[in-house]
């Protein structure tokens, strides 16, 4: 079954590995964290200034101890989740600036935004953990702003959370102030409580920032994602194939970092690398290269045994309108389906990253919902076919009233609470037009 | 890949098969055409006044002679489709009482806007065939309707198209129209122009128009699809593997018939069943159990190695809002890739069936546009992973003003001409709020 989208055969994933290590031993790759360097060095990594070089033996070497499953704990233990082996564990959308309205209007996030993201998070049957930087809170100093949302992450939510990778600073205020939350900071040594979304430079780069923060998180044993957003065409190949080296070589450099640090340190790996819009150079997140490059890269995961990540309901629609919901559709259905482990911007994101809302939040929420709802076996037993009712029906008789239907009724379909079922006169005599969508005026 | 949704094992499709020869060889299916039943008798099947008995060797036997691939004319070769072995066919949407205005009204459709969709099918690069009955149009008498919309099919577009199955009367009259157009009503004879849409009467029932448009089509050797919309908890079991049995006694009833009356007579399985909504007993076609049961049914077509439809871009949605967009592209996804070489409902549905919009239409196509684009090969070849360009740029510097940039960055990436990929300032100074979407009132 969806036999259609193979992108990437046994062949071309060995390919696209032969060209990685070509890549790494080769050019190599920069780390801007003296510390970074020398850890590499102390391995016996050929390094030349900034430049680490790492060849197939080391990386191999170092993936052997990624664990292939991850328990990250939540302060409520029914939060808990797991990643890796067949789960989805799915969180909300994350770095967005600002908030759309209803009234197609923008302006800048607050923390009160991020506190009512926590809300939604804790109160959500399909999200599973609390993000960080939601949207990045604009009446707070930058400087201390991840002190805010990790507190609010804690206190108005029980389930698993994002730390921050602003610095390295960050992190480790990040890790002492879990650290409060379960008693003490080795409480957390090793148990991870949350993951860290670090991102490289591309092509080729891991910032100082990022860095300091890997090396923080994964010497406390907690969870390092390591990913990237390429845009082909502009910080990468502007050819799919090459893009997906590329960023691979990227992903192993920063997999095979936390292992120096810290062997068996949990890790994820996966990209949302992305085309560049080539009508104006910006980025596209809402087009099918996303979905195309999503599944590639999870099968690259796959082929390194190492826990995926995936991206989520991305669009590049200002406003929830029919756009988002193709888009964010499409993209969390490749995601899901193509077999991600741990899902990113599951909800909320508008406008390229740039915006989240409330009301696309909870749209995507529903897609979510949707897509567990698939993921569930359907239970093909005797008893489910139920042949003696099927039989004592027979030809052209109704199954409403059978007492068979009434005993399933309630259980056996998915029901929403968001989408509209209403006939088009009750639809059109009780709802009111609140969010206006918009074509584009031809000039 | 897409490794996550395997809705039924290979055990599972015995089981639903056994069920299934269980239900027809005991229940049987009733055939209110008498030509019908006097054809299975001829061929030695067990009658019981309107009611067949089909037997395992019996249907396997007819299954034997169905084509695993059907090529379909059109009156431009250059538009002529294969159906099977992996191609993919996108039709319209089919049988739509209403148009949705922009200003969230209702109207019934007519001829001119029957005429609108078959020029609209024309231009599109990415739907293969013409409808019928697309909408229907209130303006003409509903026992001639067909004569027209044969006419604009035929007139207007130059693609292949569906013909009318109101009853064996119209099966005659499109094969009469279709022979004109093709010089000579011989010329046609095996050599299929147009796919017949024929539906049972769930449970377990053919009726006298369907069984005549069946027999007239299969007998000069044109396609019938043998579909049905079968709702679970209504007109057939509450479980979905009850439920899966007995379409599948029901398709394969059909198709039988198709193989007796004219052994090789191209046929394509599939149906579009789906849940009853429990709150108010009417149709669900937005859900995720749709979804499902597209991918079980076209496991269950493969299993018998019959040509497969799947059902398009669905939705209870009565205006191209998000909720469509969702729908919609969750339905058209999973369809697609689930392996249906034939797609009913590609584009322009709303309201459960019962309504078309030509902004649905549009958008429906861009939707079926990113999916064929997800279908194409990345090529992964060492000269487009391009170690070359990838090892010159190195480390931190830019792809977009490269060569090899320059050179793929009109042809490498989908572009859409109907998704605003503006940033917000743009997006909201250009764009008009055309199309309102509603959200429900909280009473």
């Amino acid at each position: 079954m969806y036999e259609r989208m193979h992108i990437l055969t046994e062949a071309d994933q060995s390919k696209i590995h032969s060209a990685t290590m070509d890549i790494l031993s080769d050019i190599g790759i920069n780390f801007y964290e003296p510390e970074a360097v020398e850890i590499f060095k102390q391995h016996g990594f050929r390094v030349d200034g900034n430049t680490v070089h790492i060849d197939e033996d080391q990386m191999r070497n170092a993936l052997a101890s990624v664990p292939a499953q991850i328990q990250i704990s939540a302060r409520n233990p029914e939060h808990n989740v797991t990643i890796g082996d067949g789960h989805l564990v799915i969180a909300p959308g994350y770095g967005a600036t600002v908030m759309i309205t209803q009234d197609r209007e923008q302006r800048l996030a607050v923390m009160a935004d991020y506190d009512n993201f926590c809300r939604l998070v804790q109160t959500s049957k399909s999200i599973d953990m609390n993000g960080c930087l939601m949207v990045d809170p604009s009446d707070r100093p930058p400087e201390f702003a991840h002190l805010d949302m990790l507190r609010s992450n804690i206190v108005l939510c029980d389930k698993p959370f994002l730390g921050s990778t602003m610095s390295r600073q960050a992190a480790i205020d990040c890790i002492e102030m879990a650290g409060i939350a379960w008693g003490a900071k080795d409480e957390i040594k090793n148990k991870p409580v949350m993951i860290a979304i670090i991102s490289t430079l591309s092509p080729l780069q891991y910032s100082t920032e990022m860095c300091g923060a890997l090396i923080e998180y994964a010497r406390h044993g907690q969870v390092n994602m390591i990913g990237l957003l390429m845009m082909a065409g502009t910080t990468g190949p502007v050819t799919l194939p090459g893009l997906l080296a590329l960023q691979n070589a990227e992903m192993l450099a920063g997999v095979t970092l936390t292992q120096l640090v810290n062997p068996g340190a949990p890790v994820i790996y996966g990209s949302t690398s992305t085309v560049t819009n080539m009508r104006t150079g910006s980025l596209s997140i809402g087009v099918p290269e996303l979905s195309m490059i999503q599944n590639a890269t999870i099968q690259m995961g796959k082929f390194y045994g190492l826990p995926c990540r995936g991206s989520g309901g991305l669009t590049d629609a200002q406003y929830p309108d029919m756009q988002a919901g193709i888009e964010s559709t499409l993209a969390l259905t490749t995601t899901v389906m193509s077999g991600a482990d741990f899902v990113l911007h599951g909800c909320g994101i508008l406008g390229s990253y740039l915006a989240m809302s409330y009301e696309k939040f909870l749209a995507d929420e529903e897609i979510c919902s949707m897509l567990r709802r698939m993921l569930k076996s359907i239970e093909v037993t005797d008893e489910r076919i139920d042949l003696d009712t099927i039989k004592s029906l027979g030809i052209g008789k109704e199954y409403l009233t059978h007492p068979k239907t009434l005993a399933h009724c309630r259980t056996e379909f998915y029901l929403s609470d968001l989408m509209s079922r209403d006939d088009f006169t009750t639809w059109h005599s009780t709802s009111v037009p609140l969010l206006p969508i918009v074509i584009k005026s031809v000039a």
